[in-house]
Order: C-alpha cells, then structure tokens, then sequence
C-alpha cells in the first residue's frame, strides 16, 4: 500500500511538457499530435531540420532519426497508462521506403502491457500516408 | 560484366568522408576510430552534445542516439567490404545500462555477408569500457 | 524477360499442399484456415500435440513452437502474392501470455513487399482470442 | 527475507533434467554438452530426426527447429545463473546459411544480467563449424 496519489493521467500538454523535458527529443521536434488513452495510443509527429537528414541535400530522413522517432513514440505510448516515461528494453526498426517527405508521423499502440514489461507497435508513415517504417518495442512496466 | 572498377577499399579517412557526407552523422559527431577489412570490423566515436541528451543536466544519452550511432556503425562495417554504403533493412537494439560518460564507442563486426544480406553485431561502450548497448542489423548487400 | 508462365495463385489447397511438403510444418499440424490475397494475410491454426508442450501435463505451449507458427505463417503470406516460399532472412518473437488453449491461431499481414524484402506481422492468439505472441518477420522477395 | 535456501548450482546433469522436464526439448533432443557459470555461457547439441526437417529428404533443418534451439540455449544460460529457467521475453534469430548437417550447436553467453531482464546472444553452427544463424534474447531475471 502506499500513500502516493495515484498519477494524473497524461493529456497532450502535459505528455508534450515530458518530451520537452529531453533535449534530444526537443531538437528533434517531436510534436504529441494526438492521444488515446483507451486505445493506449499515440501519435507524434516529426519535421526534416537539416540536421536530420541522411544526405545533404536530399531531403531523405536518416535512418537513426526514425528510430529516435520510434522508440519516443512507444515509450509515450506506455508512459500514457503509467503517467511516466519508463526505461526502452530494446526495440526492433524495419525500414521500408525512403523517408522523404518533410513530415512524418509515427503512431504508437501497446499491444500488451504486462507486469514486467510493455510491447508496443509503431507505425511511421510519411506526409503521403505511405509506411517508411515499423518499429516493436519493449518497454519496462514502471517508471525509472 | 561490368566494366566498371571495382571500388578502392576503404581506409578510415574516406570512411569518415562518407560519414561526413551525412548531416545527422555530421551532426552527431561520430568518428572512425578504427577498422578493420579482413575481420570486417569498424570502430567509431561519438561524444556527447547536449541536444543528444535524454534528460537535461543527466549527463545521460538519449536512446534515440545510441540507435542512430548502432545503425550507422553496422552500416559503416558492412561498406567496408563493398566500398560504399548500403541501405538498413532493420535493426535491433537492447538498452544494457544507462550511458552516461561523455564518450560512447560502438563496434561493429559483420557476421555474415551473403548476397543478399548482411548481417552485423554492434557493441556499444561507455567510456569505462562498459557494455551499454547491443545492436544487431540486417543491411542490404548491394550499394544503393 | 522469361517464357515461364506467371505462377497460378495460390489458393488454400494449394499452400496446404506447400506446408504439408515440411516434415516439420506436417508434424506441427499446422493448417491453413484462411487466406486473403488482397490483403496479403494468411491464417495458420495448429494443435497442441504432446511433443510440443513446454513442461508435462501443463498444456501450454513450448516457445519454440510458437516461433516456428510464427515463422511459417509469415513466410506463406509472403508466398501468397510470389506463388512460391521464400527464405526467411530474420524475424522477432515477443511472448505476450502463457499459451495454454489447445488451439492456436496465427494471422500473418504483409506490410511491405519490397524488391528486396518482404516485412510481415503475425498475431498469434490463443482459442479464447487474446493475443499470446506477436512477429515481425523479414523473409527473401524471390522463391529460393 | 525468506528462509529459502539459495537454488544450488546448475550444473551438466541438472540442466540437462530440466530440460528433460520439457516435452518439446526433450522430443528435439537437445543436449548440455558444456556450461561455464562463471562465462555465463552454455553449449546444446541437437541433432537432426526427420520431423524437424525442412523439405522432406534434403536434411536441412526448418528453421522453426532453429528457433527452438535458441530459446532453449538462451533461457539456459540464464538459468545458469538463477538456478531456474526464466520466461522468455522476446527473441530474434537470424538466419545466415542453410543449416544442413545431422549436427547443430547452440553457444548461448549472457551479454547482460540485470534485475529485470537479462540479454543473451546464441551462435549456432553446423557439424562444420560454420555460423548458420545467430539469436540474441532477452528473458526474464526472475524464475516464473
């Protein structure tokens, strides 16, 4: 038992405020666009900055900014049911189209939530509603 | 039949301009270290900024980038047999322990280089020698 | 350009007749209980026999048989649309419950069917529905 | 606190009972043929029986086997260490040759031992010692 309230559940403000809270996520931009807790998923949403893209000029997204997509999304995905963000245990990321749009979204949805852990589907899809790529992570179950 | 020449092998400086070449790996500051042709091994660097941090003040790299450099590490080991870079066809990463010193090395080593595939173990260390990262990629075998 | 004609469709009997030509796939039991070339999705059921039980007289189901479900159910989506198996280059298991209903049902959805690669999800659920496994599978393009 | 003695020590023999204890290892045969607790590694042999083949008459293993042989030589690797087998998380196998010798060994080393998951690599080679594919699994730390 414990005499902790239990968390306030996350809106978009307040799962936004969190992702401002790490630089990394910051400067990539990462924007919550959509939530839902019932469904526990999330959609977030990503803008090319030049410092992103895989070659100058290109307007390709590198690779390594995806999977920082990926593994933010599912992590807030889980952080939705928990009202905190929890460590990655380890994810999988399948390219499956150059990404060269100037906005990508990546919809994250639990598909389990056990006592140990949480496994969590991403789909990234370009601004033309195409899939780019298809993460599957494993979350912790507790914050940390 | 091809008449054209056969790629010049690979030394880490025209490894790092090919890195170069790449703003997010520009950006992230990853640097070959060393290599490797006839263990199909590359070595690289990155140093910690502070947009790479998961938490501001921690000290403590974002995720998203030990996946960016895992990738980009597996891909470089992969290049070096073939003198140019491949596309990711996926990869997998497990979080070991939290990466917090300024300095992360990742090295990759092909297991397998079939043709179609190739397959590739990234390690990721902290500036202690601690294991804070796996990787395991699939790239294809061909440039392009 | 080639003389061979176009393989015909593959219909249920068909990729029965496939599967039952594995001495694995046959001893497993595993059968083709819907296909949908359209959707790129096949449906695989199988039953638990004595060998692949994980401990005596439990009636749940040994991992490693799930995974084979997994990876088969995978690989005949793919060879919906090429009319013909493929390889499979590499795929990821993630256990969700304790499977324990005598029968087993594993749905396999291509995501993407490249020149390259073929990325399929499998859901594996158990005989009430809920979902005891999901795969994310990476198979060869070409019959081989 | 608990008034339960620490489990005893796994060794050969042991391993092997537990194994012994699971109809589906049992029915694939796998043996302890080495373990090094303070390696945290373990070595399993299998060899081929005609249920476990891919195509009937070409002795090539189906790679659902393989599979099997993975989870297994991972969670015993774990086990090593806790005295008990542990639930399997997740698991990836790729697979980088036709695996077609009456022989196969698993080498499966723990890369990591946390306290809520540990992370464990597996190498399997033919008779040849040729690498036919390789596993990298993440299970539980506790026994359950």
């Amino acid at each position: 038992m414990s005499d902790q309230p239990a968390p306030a559940p996350l809106d978009a403000e307040r799962m936004q405020a969190i992702l401002d809270g790490s630089p990394f996520i910051h400067f990539c931009g990462m924007r919550v666009t959509a939530l839902d807790p019932a469904a526990g998923s999330v959609v977030l949403a990503m803008e090319l900055r030049p410092e992103l893209e895989r070659r100058q000029g290109t307007g390709q997204w590198h690779g390594g900014a995806i999977a920082g997509l990926i593994d933010t999304a599912g992590d807030a995905a889980v952080a939705l049911g928990l009202g905190a963000v929890v460590p990655t245990i380890n994810f999988r990321v399948d390219y499956l189209r150059p990404a060269t749009t100037r906005h990508l979204t990546a919809t994250a949805t639990v598909r389990r939530a056990g006592r140990t852990v949480a496994v969590v589907d991403i789909d990234v899809e370009d601004a033309g509603g195409r899939l780019v790529a298809v993460g599957r992570g494993c979350y912790g179950a507790q914050p940390g």
